[in-house]
């Protein structure tokens, strides 16, 4: 079942750009793993908040996929960059009206 | 630029699948208005909560597209249904590790 990761990251002041540089690095080990959408974006209403959309193919394949080396490089580079505070939420995709 | 709407949506006791029903219903007309994804999901943790995952090719996009007939009759269907607690996020997609 398609599992959905979605959250905002705390940027330190002036890190925005930094952490979306690392988050958006082209890394085609995510979509071996069964990424299978990963968008990043900003906000002008909220200056110091990186955006994550996530699509996996499981919530299995999302967990495993935090023990890829790419990731867990780019979890270390960005880590002195965040404030720490994170929001969001995980679910299961029923489905859409995009699809008959 | 691609605008992505991220939300939850709180269901009324036993109304949660109705809510997905409702959501889920296809609907061409919001790929004609520029809906680029549209996911509907739940989680165990939450069983009264209706996730709901966006993406538009600009907020003007989306912000039209809610004047659409079948959008307004489908929000009209689903109130009743709803607690109207919501929560969730809206911003501007910068770019995506799943892309060169």
């Amino acid at each position: 079942m398609t599992f959905a990761n979605v959250g905002t990251l705390g940027t330190q002041p002036g890190q925005l750009d930094a952490v979306v540089a690392i988050l958006t690095r082209p890394n085609p080990a995510l979509a071996e793993a069964g990424c299978l959408l990963y968008e990043v974006g900003t906000s002008q209403d909220q200056p110091d908040t990186v955006f994550v959309t996530e699509l996996w193919t499981s919530a299995a394949a999302h967990q495993q996929s935090l023990q890829l080396a790419s990731v867990r490089e780019a979890i270390a580079e960005a880590m002195p960059l965040l404030t720490g505070e994170m929001s969001g939420f995980q679910y299961d995709v029923v489905d859409s009206p995009l699809r008959d």
